[in-house]
């Protein structure tokens, strides 16, 4: 199955990229750009750091000095898994070799016990396992075994999987029971465990990511804290809380060991945090790590667009809770935070070239700042609002370029009774239901337009479901069947329709994607007074060079009263340009506000932001 | 003269602590807690932590181990100029022995060539000014000297003075032209050494003060930025930026050299950038630096209630700037300023029995926090809803020392034709004007009431006049003369008598202090929608105790629409208590908001916040 996730249990069955293909559209290019652009480019970056050289010195055996932080071993096996899942989808005979390359240049530097990092145990290095709080080594190892998932599920057993397989087992030999009984101070050895038994039978290192699961909470961290997810035990946690990144991947582990062990009180645990995290931690774009610092999840409803981090790899991570969420309970609310997470943090945070990233995605941008120069690394901790081909904490390129290479999975599922659809892109679906062939064409420019065209391309005479998501927002949506029958679905249910369904039939679900005002929760105080525009799935947002004299985004004020207006496929809203002036900006409440001058503005979405020049830019925009 | 500052002109000449006299009322208390209660709380914990014992064993010419952090010896200094003025004030035989004991233990550790620091140039330490960026020598050094000063102007020459100057002189040596041409990367020295030349006529000293404050932007600093203002010269600045405590005292420095070098150009440009910094970078509290990092201004309108830093030290610096302001122009809006940052931030800053403090002063706290433990520092980042008995970072407690102890000095002035009186406390005033004495006596329980008597207590019968603020919230001010003709006055004008006055003369003032609305600008995104209360020059805030069942402040909203309510010494508004819930934190225009139970809600002023057990707490009040 070549699919990232593949439980034993839950309500719907994941397809793998042999059976869901992405065909064109928005996904289609993002898909080929990776390929073309975002993979090589990555490649170039961490030989010309000199990241993967750290490989080739550790093997020698010699004191040598060492690049990068202390994860950049991550970013060489986060690359891996983008190419395996690449291969995976296209075979391409160049990538393989590439990948054979890297992978003989990580094997030389595994030790015989298993031990595999560039950064400890080494000549003139802190030993193995000696800062458990920031060294990294588990999150690294967990990295390499989800390339190794990838290569098993896509390829088989080669060099590549050997290896992860002996890190797998050097894991469990070191810290099972008896052993060093602590956690990392970065989850995601969990979630590569769980997966790695899945995909091999092995039930020792499902149990290994139980005990990492378990142990948090047991203060075995010497800062222990809300940070590192060490402050209390998973099962007893309320809401997601510290470092977002860490938080969403310890999610998706303890989801993975919960739907394994059947340990229904530590998925409904995490399933409560996440729900509780989307009603008061989670920006409007499903932006995840509200806060000016830690890269964290802040105080309830302490969620300043201009300070978020929302982090491309807090992106990335939500997808992962979202989808086994999804998979384990069959709710499509989780593909719709999919969908809002896909459009609005990890389509934006590569530029469309793929060759920039952004490392944090906030909501607001107050300065128009200048492009990155193209060949330096950015500290994250500056960011702004231009991408930058990379930085010095580079996470988040890598993990774009993997997600992107295995997108094609999140479009669909099974059941035993049909296909579900929860992503809406031009692709074919070609699986087994209940044991026989049952295939799909979807035809669509969603979101730019609503109407989705589902065609069957197979079906052996049985009646089949094929239900189609309705979002959230698509009050008004319908759905016409192969009998020319439309009818009315509610908004946040499923479209389905069942039929003994032959080749040709066709499904017709048209969702109203016009652009809409959303306003904020009254409680959170960074945007009150402000109102968004959402077009279908898409959040936009005004840029300054969209406004009349180029002006500042201060200066804008919008009429919410009145709605969006589409016009030749852009979007406009009635607005004011002020300029205003004063000594202090404290005053009585009669003082007249400067009443400004009246302008129709174009919204753009948010993820096309940042590629017209530096410009100031906001979501939020405050009512006039 | 018996003043911090003593300008060779302006248009205002200050007093000394032997011409203004507290007598009693808030600030009076504030100088006998301070008296009584800080400045031994701050020598117990200057012992304590080993930051005064870092001298003894400097002069031992043995390696030892240093504690603190690399600014600590400026915390003694200070303390040291807290207890000259306190000496100043009130004569303390017991004071002026713990003086003695400390100054020998200061100058023990002062090298032969003037040198003197315990964290630089001993065995085993780095060399002398070897870290211009982070060490603070040049810091510490100004701290120091401005201790001297007041010592020479309290006492005379002394042992005190004897080793401020042969530091001073040292700094003129080393960092003259053809000396190390660069500055601290801690602005300081510049106000310190400008005031050393004035109370010794060494022009050399305000030659050397001039240096620094053009050397500013010429990047000699190896981080050279806006954080140290080394990003531009001072002259070419448009506002004030970077740490807002540096910014604050280069300000203070650069006035007092271009006041005695005659440049207005100089001058004219830390006006400008204090204007800017006052319409676009500063919290309704006066509090500067508005920024959740680096203790900086923030950009222009990023005004974040919560996470202002609006530190301690840097309201003491704002009144050292406002005051030069003040002195040089004679315009009462500096007085205005002086005023506002002296009720909400300096007077809350320190907890009323004077031994407990804030660093930070944000206008908004999320969560009720608990007390420190009353024995230990707190880190300043930490910060919290609570204040601490010390930091880390220690600076605001021996601040507050030295400005509550000079404190008299900012009531009032005195021109060639009589005195001004810019803050209301009772006092005694008793100067010589145009070389006669002229005495007056002011009675007043401001800002509790808004009625100022001042009675004239000595005139040998000279056309005087008599000018006392009138602040620019105070619409509806009256003043009645000695005719007890009573007259409207301008709200932002002086209320000004001239008369031929006898002894027993009466001017009376009435200030309306009702508690009224105030609104923000609409470019400030944090507090949209908010508003606060005021009454007279106090800003008052929310305190979750406060409300129905003690509801945490985020569920509060107002109605600002009726005036704030003043009953039995209490202000009240009508509000409402929400208790709202929801998945998801964005939706439709049309979804309703939960209503809240109405309720009266008690506000209390700011500088008395978090003195009764944990709370939330919010300036800013949404309206409803």
């Amino acid at each position: 199955m070549r699919t990232p996730v593949h439980p034993s249990g839950g309500a719907l069955r994941p397809l793998g990229l042999d059976e869901v293909r992405i065909t064109g559209g928005y996904w289609g290019r993002r898909q080929q750009t990776n390929a073309d652009a975002t993979i090589g480019h990555c490649l170039h970056w961490l030989e010309k750091l000199g990241w993967i050289a750290n490989f080739d010195r550790a093997a020698t055996g010699a004191p040598f000095e060492r690049a990068g932080r202390e994860f950049s071993d991550s970013e060489i096996y986060k690359l891996a898994e983008a190419m395996a899942w690449e291969i995976g989808r296209t075979g391409s005979p160049e990538l393989e070799a590439e990948f054979a390359r890297l992978t003989e240049r990580i094997a030389a530097a595994q030790e015989d016990d298993g031990y595999l990092n560039t950064m400890f145990g080494h000549p003139g290095q802190a030993p193995r396992y000696s800062d458990l709080e920031w060294g990294h080594e588990l999150y690294c190892y967990g990295h390499l075994i989800q390339a190794g998932v990838a290569r098993l599920r896509t390829r088989g057993e080669d060099a590549f999987t050997a290896l992860a397989r002996r890190v797998a087992d050097h894991v469990c030999d070191a810290f099972g029971a008896g052993g060093i009984e602590r956690i990392c101070g970065h989850p995601e050895i969990e979630v590569a465990l769980a997966e790695l038994a899945r995909a091999t039978g092995e039930t020792r290192y499902l149990e290994q990511a139980r005990l990492f699961i378990e142990r948090h909470g047991g203060r075995t961290l010497a800062d222990a804290g809300e940070y590192y997810q060490d402050d209390m035990p998973v099962r007893a946690a309320e809401v997601l809380r510290g470092h977002a990144v860490r938080a969403l991947y310890l999610s998706s582990g303890a989801i993975d060991v919960a739907v394994e062990t059947g340990d229904e009180e530590l998925f409904e645990a995490v399933r409560r945090q996440w729900h509780r995290a989307l009603a008061r931690r989670t920006h409007l774009t499903g932006g995840m790590g509200s806060q000016y610092q830690d890269e964290a999840f802040g105080r309830d409803f302490a969620l300043p667009p201009d300070r978020a981090y929302s982090e491309s790899c807090a992106g990335v991570a939500a997808v992962m809770t979202a989808w086994r969420l999804l998979l384990q309970t069959g709710d499509a609310a989780y593909a719709d935070m999919i969908e809002r997470v896909s459009w609005n943090v990890l389509a934006g945070a590569a530029a469309p070239d793929g060759t920039s990233f952004f490392y944090a995605n906030p909501l607001h941008q107050r300065t128009a700042d200048p492009d990155p120069a193209p060949d330096r690394e950015l500290p994250h901790v500056q960011g702004g609002g231009r991408r930058a081909p990379w930085y010095d904490v580079s996470c988040c390129p890598t993990n774009l370029a993997r997600t992107f290479a295995q997108y094609a999975i999140y479009l669909a599922t099974a059941d035993r009774q049909g296909i579900q659809i929860h992503q809406f892109a031009p692709c074919t679906i070609d699986t087994e239901v209940d044991g026989e062939r049952f295939a799909l064409a979807v035809a669509t420019s969603y979101p730019d337009d609503g109407t989705v065209v589902v065609r069957v391309e197979a079906n052996q005479g049985s009646e089949r479901t094929v239900s189609l998501r309705v979002p959230v927002w698509a009050e008004g949506a319908t759905v016409t069947g192969p009998d020319g029958e439309t009818r009315p679905v509610a908004a946040g249910r499923a479209a389905s329709v069942t039929a003994a369904f032959a080749p040709g039939d066709e499904i017709r679900l048209h969702l109203p994607v016009e652009p809409r005002w959303t306003m904020p929760d009254p409680r959170i105080d960074a945007v009150r007074g402000c109102a968004a525009v959402e077009r279908g799935p898409v959040v936009l947002c005004a840029e300054s060079v969209d406004l009349p004299g180029e002006a500042d985004v201060a200066e804008l004020t919008v009429d919410a009263a009145a709605l969006p207006i589409e016009r030749d496929g852009s979007v406009y809203v009635a607005a004011q340009v002020h300029d205003r002036d004063g000594d202090w900006p404290y005053g009585s409440p009669t003082a007249p506000d400067d009443e400004g001058k009246s302008a129709e503005v174009a919204l753009v979405p948010f993820h096309r932001r940042a590629t017209r020049g530096p410009a100031s830019m906001r979501v939020w925009l405050p009512q006039s």
